[in-house]
């Protein structure tokens, strides 16, 4: 059995790793760290958990840590950079599913997150946690950077038409939606019921946080400067993330031509379904599950691709502990199976 | 024109009675205090009324109150007794959309409420502004303390059968359920997006303060003890509010009687519409617009009333508007013609 | 291995045990019917089963149900009457989610449902499939009716009190809400997100045919007479259902007897949890999962029971896999392990 | 007072017409055609018209539409081209808001919906009602084809730029996102609650019937050829529509220039709102207005408009009102004043 600690449990990519992880046959549950919730039963906080997960959240300075094999932090960035170098030092496997080590280049990074780095000699060796395109680093790694949620859809949408050289690079444009759990349980005006419900938006536009993880991702499979427009929105729903991605075709290619080069590139990932060409894959679809769904459509010279998963789950949650498996031998989708919910 | 001013203009009352008094013929918005958003225009905040509002917030010490007619306070509880006192002695009349004078019995109130009292020697003159039960004294008031909107549906549900004497008024069993904007613009997990959506709760059973001032304002229309139990709940939409109201009949009435006297009680009452016996309303036949619908059943010996409103407007700043219309001599439904907007 | 078939599998109870059953690890999904969808994969109408349901659907006449060993109806009420008779004498055993069976009187059942009963003859026979209340009978039926989503509710309210002999049973008061896929995958005007959605109504008040199933349920644990006011209401949410049940206390007793009452009567019951008294049980926290959870509240006489679940499951298909288990002698949660999706 | 009639009052564009007209001070509403609704009264089937609307629906052969000074067609495609020669013979207006008239080019109209044209007679003279950019036209017309709601925010986004020859006409891409009740009130299981709540998908992509009204409508402006991608999305709310547009620029222009360019196009216009350079309009700021919203956004040299409105409103019957207005020499925005409902 993996011995298993999570600091900062209290967020949504916390009690969803509580989910995953209370039925995963190899994991026991040792710690769950909250500051603030010192003491209380988890299952207090989420009742969805009653009899299924019997732990108490405890003050970080009570857990010992050092005694799991595995911490994931479900934290805030700028959490898992203060409390990794010793972890890893004690022979403990760190996830961070937050950014603190997404990006390579330490200036890039404070400049996005507006914070110092205060590990900076880890980030060379921090994995990049996208199984489909990163297992065998991943199996080998101790430290991973789990892939923010948009970055996901984007990455494995636009990857395959890089690696074949087959579109401009340097006009790539990202329209994604996202649900509102995508933002956090944080107490914010603009996320209330009464603010988002019956309503949709696009924020930070020209400046979301993911465009240069996103953007240096994507650089590593082309040769071409890449260049990213990428546009979040706000849909009035819980889960859920609906990546429509465009880029114009550089050479003639027939709609089959391309259906095959993601089936090809796909056929071997469990967790990746590409549907038939022309296909409107919806986000309920994987509604938690830890799956992404994508489809190929054609206009001209341009390429659409609709990417969707559950922004919790594949994006997030589901993603680090596949992550896990891999990292410890297991199989890929150990604990992994449940099936969307569907309505 | 009536020179109107608006104390705590950024809470959803608040902007609810900026919608209605913007358009209302015979008004002339004069301020709208905010301490934390001095300075800042309406319409920044609330971008629904560019180009119809163009006050800016101000500081409540930088506004000269005194210079309007009236004066409505959208504010948490506590405020309106703290300023009042002056505004009235400067021969302003007010409006208060929360608690302050609604409970006769300073005592109740301050238990009720957890807060003392600083101007209880108002609260004999103050008239609760529900114009369906208390035209004549709204239309004499200087001061209103506008009803809850649960209270609301209660009473005009149970007054008719309550002054009829056909009911036991011991055993009046509430069972309400309110839109998300009834627990205000506040930064508080529980009424998040990702919290509240998909999701129906109870909350505060047993113990919510609506409950000892509709039992108070009951008492007036019966001299059997009054005995309420109220229980709301919470429904993911943004406005509305469904009272389903029990009450067992203590003699022999026909469907018809029942029906003929709740039309009687309303016919001449240009807000409350009495659908035909049987009826299912539904709250977004009121969403928007000033008017409550009700529908009588029957099972057996007991009365079931179905109560619809718009928690924002007939309960709570269209009921303002209402008094204010009475209080200044002019028609009732004068800016609150607005039809429901469905779907 | 137990060979299973479902008769009607389009809507969503139907998709629903597709969901539990395939990840049930002594089940094989062995036929799936559907008139309409014929030949289709099933895994194109919910693509939320790709890569999990390989079946197609099949017309009925070609289905052969008799090699299985155990039948589902998620069909309308008045399939399973016609299609019992001839695989329980095939040896197959049958549990029908719709009504057929759910009322052993055939005058009262007929009247409710406005259909002639072709199968009386069995009603004898047929076993209510609530396990809490029932399991030695399920675990040696052949053939199963399982309840009503809101019987289920109502019953697991108010049975402990009914036993004690505590409550007046001629006056209970059931005040439910359900989520809107409680209304079937039909395509009807009501149900449209643009009607249902950011609305909240009552339908059915004092003839909704829960009604008859319930009372006479109830009436098997009390030698009063029972008398049953239910009102459903329709909450914008896909799943989910909070019953508010009011039954007034016949003799003294303390809040922590009540507690107590219900603790004893559900310790051993792994799928009904009793929260601390006072509690708010939330729908989410059962969402997609297998159990009922319910809270006492007291007002004076009145006792105030709230009790959520998933309507899908705990109120229809997985209520019905739990019968299954029962019936082929396996542990009764195994394939009912799923945690709520929370948020 | 105008003599107002509408055929297809059952439908959401029908009963926002009604909405709208029973507040309007110059109509006077005189037929409501509805083959299936013969004889009930509007406020029956529509309840928030209660005491607003007296009329009932009138089969289309018992109403004499010929005595009104313009009739409004709330139909399918089809219907309008079917009646309204007589109509115009009889020196009625007509105001169509399907597609019927929208297309000049008969074939591609024939292609598009799939149904023979009736009276291409009519095509020549029928006048776009897009009153921002033909409002002259509407004034002198008697036949007017009113708009698509994705039609208006592409044009009302595009136009200023193809106006001053500024983009590439030859890639735009407009990804474009709309309520549900866009789908209109039909029942369908796509558009069910438990289908489209909590979920986001596209749909019609690469097919969308807006595709040739819109091209053809942007080809007037720019010598380019139009080259449009348009990719329609599905978002679980009633009202509401988002269109991010997507165009490249061809000559240098500073984000001034940009703003300053859309600011003289609508400086006049009642009912097109210029946002800040870099604001976020969200549909709500729109929900129930007869008013679209845009703000520009830059990334390199890629311009990207966010465009908002209500689909019932600005995309529809709320457009038809302004035509009327225009036509029969009123005040533009008569009866159009209504302010969004926020929260």
């Amino acid at each position: 059995m993996i011995k298993v600690g999570i600091v900062g449990g209290t967020g949504y990519t916390g009690v969803e790793l509580l989910r995953l992880l209370a039925l995963h046959p190899e994991v026991e549950l040792r710690a769950i760290t909250s500051r603030k919730e010192d003491g209380l039963p988890v299952a207090d906080l989420y009742p969805s958990l009653r009899g299924r997960v019997n732990l108490a959240f405890s003050a970080p300075d009570k857990a010992d840590l050092t005694q799991c094999d595995v911490v994931f932090f479900a934290t805030p960035h700028g959490v898992a950079m203060a409390q990794a170098p010793a972890l890893l030092a004690a022979g403990v496997k760190v996830i961070d599913l937050a950014a603190d080590f997404r990006i390579k280049d330490r200036a890039v990074f404070e400049s996005t997150y507006k914070i110092e780095h205060t590990a900076p000699e880890l980030l060379e060796q921090a994995v990049y946690g996208l199984p489909e395109l990163n297992r065998e680093d991943i199996a080998a790694a101790t430290l991973i950077a789990n892939p923010g949620c948009y970055p996901t859809t984007m990455q494995l949408g636009f990857v395959p038409l890089l690696k074949a050289g087959w579109i401009d690079a340097s006009h790539l444009i990202a329209d994604c939606k996202s649900g509102v759990s995508g933002a956090g349980r944080k107490a914010e005006i603009g996320i209330l019921f009464s603010e988002s419900s019956d309503n949709f938006k696009a924020y930070g536009v020209g400046g979301h946080r993911h465009t240069p993880e996103t953007a240096a991702q994507l650089q590593r499979y082309t040769e071409q400067k890449v260049g990213l427009i990428f546009t979040p929105h706000l849909v009035p729903m819980i889960r859920g993330m609906h990546s429509t991605l465009y880029a114009r075709l550089t050479r003639e290619v027939s709609n089959e031509e391309l259906q095959q080069l993601f089936e090809d590139a796909y056929r071997e990932q469990p967790f990746v379904d590409v549907l038939p060409f022309g296909s409107h894959p919806e986000t309920r679809s994987t509604r938690g599950a830890n799956v992404l769904r994508l489809a190929l459509h054609r206009h001209g010279d341009t390429v659409i691709i609709l990417v969707v998963q559950d922004n919790l789950v594949k994006g997030a949650s589901g993603q680090a502990v596949q992550c896990m498996n891999l990292m410890f031998g297991l199989e890929e989708g150990l604990g992994l199976q449940t099936i969307a919910l569907m309505p």
